[in-house]
C-alpha cells in the first residue's frame, strides 16, 4: 500500500470502535503507561489508568495505526504521525522523548544481524542515498540551519552561545584537535556545504581536497570558496571519497560514516590507511553513534536517510581503523550538544513550517518536525552518541603531548593567516 | 626443562659453530637486519651484510638459543636475555625497541583466539597471579617507584616534571575527570598501594573502598591511611573486586583490567552495572591496551603478569561497559606518558640493580631490567596503548558539559578539605 492510500483512508469517516480496537488499545497503553503517555482513540475512548498526570497524548484515527504501533512502533509511529494516523497533544518533543525511554538500548544481536545484512551501500546506492536527503535544496536548510550551513552537531564551547557560534566553535574545535600547521595538506570526505574546508583554509592556511556527491551542496560550496577568495587552496570534488588517491597530512569526516555502513567499513579504513601520511598524519571521525550495535530506526531509514547506520565506538575502532593501523587517540561523547544543536535547529524549523508545508506538502513538513524532535529526544536521553574521534597511525607521535593544548587558545582568531 | 638446567648448559663450554649454526644464524640475521640490529655468535661469527652501522648487537651462546629465537622469538628473547644465553650489546632499550618494530600490529585472528581460549583467571588464579608479582616486597617498589608508590602510568602534565609529580598529576587528573565531589561514595578496584584512594579522600574529601588482593600492599595501603589520619575516610577491603555489593557514585580502576582477563570481562561489567548509581553515576578505566587484539607478549605472561592480556578499547567498550549500559564519555590516549614513566623506572632501577641482584638474584634482576627497557619500548613505538576511559550511565548526565572544565583548574589544591 502506498502512502497517498494511507492517508485516503485515514481522511475517511472514522469507523465505530470495536471490541477489537478496544482491546488492541489496552495493550498499547499498558505498554507507554510507564513512560507517562495517554492513548485515546478517534471516538475519545481513553483506557489511561495511571493517577498521575501524562506527558502528552497519542490520539489515534484508526484500527491499522493501533496494529501497526503494537506490531512495528520504530516504524509506525512516523509513518502514522506523517500521514495524521496519529495525532500529538502536548509538546511533541516531551512525547517522543517519553517513547525513547521504552527501549532500553542494551544489545541486540538481531539488530546487529540485520544491520549485517541490509544493502551495502555501493557507490550508485550511496550517490542515490545521498541525493535523497541533502538534494533537497539548498534554500529548505538555508531556512532553519545557521548561516554557514553545518548541519552536524555543533559545540556550544560557552553555554550562551548561539547556534552560528556553537557552529564555528565545533568547526574550530576539530581544527585544533588536529593541530593543523600551514600548508599542511587535508582530505575531507564528505564536505556537505563545505563549511569546515573553508574554515581550515581560512584560519589555518591548509590545503583541503573535499569530496562530496551531493551536486546542490557543491555547487554552494564552489561558490562560498570563490567568494572568500579561497578557491586555490580549496577543491571540492564530486566524486565518492573511495576514489580519492594520493597522500595527506591529515583526514577529516564529519557526519558522513553514519551514511557508510558497516559492510563498507574496510573499505573506509582502506582509504584511510593509503591516503593518510604515516609520519606525523592524522585523522578525526565526527559521527552519531551508539552504545550497542542497532539499526537506526526504521522510519528514518524509510523516510529520512536510506542506508544510514549509526555505529559503535567498537565498532569504528575495530573495524575502520585498527586495520588501517590506526591509533585511538582521543575521543569525546558530544550527544548533550547534538539535543541543543536540533532543539535550535527544531525551533527555526517551526517557526518555518507554513512555508515548508505551502511549498513540500504536509506529509513532508511533519515528517521533517518529528526527525528532528526524535533526534533531539534520543541524544538528550542517551539512545543515541555522537563521537568525535582524533586517531593517528601508530608508530607516528600523536598531534599532542597532552589535550589541555587544545582548550588553552581561545576561537579568536590566534591562527588566523588572512 | 627448568630453567636451572637452561643455565647450567648456558655455562658449559661452548661448542664450535656448526653449519646448521650457521645457517640458523643467516636466516636469524635476515630477520633481524630490517631494524638494524647485528647478530654475533659465540665464536664471533657475525653474517651482518648492511652497510649501515648496527643500532646494537645480539651476542649469542649456543644454538638453542639461535633455534629458540627463531620458533618463538616472543618467549625466547626474554628467557635466553634472563639465563645469559643472550647478550645485548649497545643500549638495551634501542635494541628492544628495535625488536618491537619487527612486529607490525596489525590484526591477529589467530592471536584473538589463543587468547580467548587462555585460562580464565578466576578468584582463585588471580590471587595467585597478583600475588606472584604484586607480593615481592613493598621495600622492592620502594626502591624504584615515586615515593607514593605509584606503580601506573604518570601524566606529564609539564613536560618538565619529575616522575613524582607526574603522578600526583596522574592521580589529580583522574580525579578532575571524574568531577568527584565531597562525600560522595567510590569504589576503587584494585588499589595497589592506595596512592589514589588517600589522594581522592585527602584532597576531594570522598569516601572509598578500595578492594586490592595483595596482602603486601593492603597493609602498606592501611599503615598509610592510618598516618594520614583518612583510616575513617578509605576503607582497603582484602577481597576480590568481584565480590563487591552497594551502590557508589563513582567506579574506578587505575591499572587493574590488564589483569582481568577476556573471559572475565563480562564479570567486570556486572559489577560496574550494580555497584554504579544510575543518576548521576560515572566512572573511570585506566589500562594497557592494543590496538588489535592479540595476547600479551609470552615472556611478560610467563615471568612478568601471569594471567595478563591488554584488551583493545573495542573489547572493553563492546563487553564491559555496552552490557553495563554504560555510555563512553571520554577516551585518552597517555602511550608516550607510559613511554617516559618507564623511562624514569627503568633509570631509577638501574641505579639499584646491583642491590637487587644482590638480594633476588642475577636472573631476577636481568628479567626485570628487560622488562622494563621492553614495555618502554612497547610503548614508545605504538606496539601498546594506554588508555582512561570514562564512562556513565547511558542515560545520565555526562559528568561535564564540555571537558574544558578538566583543564580549567590546576593541581594546586582547589579541592583541597583537609
Amino acid at each position: 500500500m502506498k502512502a497517498t492510500d494511507v492517508q485516503l483512508q485515514s481522511r475517511a469517516a472514522h469507523p465505530e470502535v470495536t471490541v477489537l480496537d478496544r482491546w488492541l488499545a489496552m495493550r498499547l497503553q499498558r505498554a507507554i503507561e510507564a513512560v507517562g503517555l495517554r492513548l485515546e482513540l478517534w471516538d475519545g475512548t481513553c483506557l489511561y489508568a495511571s493517577g498521575t498526570r501524562p506527558i502528552g497524548d497519542l490520539v489515534v484515527r484508526n484500527t491499522r495505526t493501533l496494529l501497526g504501533l503494537l506490531v512495528n512502533p520504530d516504524l509506525w509511529f512516523g509513518e502514522a504521525f506523517m500521514m495524521r494516523d496519529l495525532e500529538v497533544r502536548g509538546s511533541l518533543e516531551g512525547v517522543v522523548e517519553a517513547l525513547s525511554r521504552l527501549h532500553p538500548p542494551f544489545p541486540s544481536h538481531t539488530g546487529f544481524l540485520r544491520a549485517a545484512l541490509a544493502r551495502r551501500n555501493t557507490r550508485r546506492h550511496s550517490r542515490r542515498n545521498v541525493h535523497h536527503h541533502y538534494d533537497l535544496g539548498n534554500d529548505f536548510y538555508e531556512q532553519w540551519l545557521d548561516t554557514d550551513l553545518v548541519y552536524t552537531c555543533a559545540f556550544f564551547e560557552d553555554a550562551t552561545m548561539t547556534l552560528e557560534e556553537a557552529q564555528r566553535a565545533k568547526l574550530d574545535l576539530v581544527c585544533r584537535k588536529l593541530r593543523l600547521q600551514r600548508d599542511e595538506r587535508v582530505i575531507e570526505a564528505g564536505c556537505g556545504w563545505g563549511a569546515l574546508a573553508l574554515h581550515m583554509a581560512r584560519y589555518y592556511g591548509v590545503r583541503v581536497l573535499a569530496f562530496n556527491i551531493s551536486r546542490e551542496q557543491l555547487a554552494y560550496a564552489r561558490e562560498r570558496a570563490s567568494e572568500l577568495g579561497l578557491s586555490d587552496r580549496v577543491e571540492f570534488v564530486d566524486d565518492d571519497y573511495r576514489n580519492a588517491r594520493g597522500e595527506f597530512d591529515v583526514f577529516v569526516s564529519i557526519g558522513m560514516l553514519e551514511h557508510v555502513g558497516l559492510r563498507e567499513f574496510p573499505t573506509l579504513g582502506s582509504v584511510i590507511r593509503r591516503t593518510v601520511r604515516r609520519a606525523g598524519g592524522r585523522g578525526l571521525l565526527h559521527f552519531i553513534g551508539r552504545d550497542v550495535p542497532r539499526p537506526l530506526n526504521a522510519w528514518i531509514r524509510r523516510r529520512i536517510f536510506p542506508g544510514g547506520y549509526a555505529p559503535t565506538l567498537a565498532q569504528v575502532s575495530a573495524r575502520v581503523l585498527a586495520p588501517a593501523g590506526m591509533s585511538v587517540i582521543d575521543v569525546e561523547n558530544l550527544r548533550l550538544h547534538y539535543a541543543r544543536t536540533l532543539a535550535h535547529w527544531h525551533e527555526r524549523f517551526q517557526a518555518v513550517a507554513d512555508r515548508v508545508r505551502a511549498r513540500y506538502g504536509e506529509q513532508f513538513e511533519r515528517a521533517w518536525e518529528l526527525y528532528l524532535a526524535g533526534s533531539r529526544a534520543a541524544f538528550a536521553t542517551g539512545w543515541m552518541q555522537l563521537f568525535q574521534v582524533v586517531f593517528a597511525p601508530f608508530e607516528s607521535e600523536p598531534p599532542y603531548w597532552t589535550r589541555a593544548e587544545v582548550y588553552r587558545e581561545n576561537y579568536s582568531g590566534v591562527h588566523l593567516t588572512r
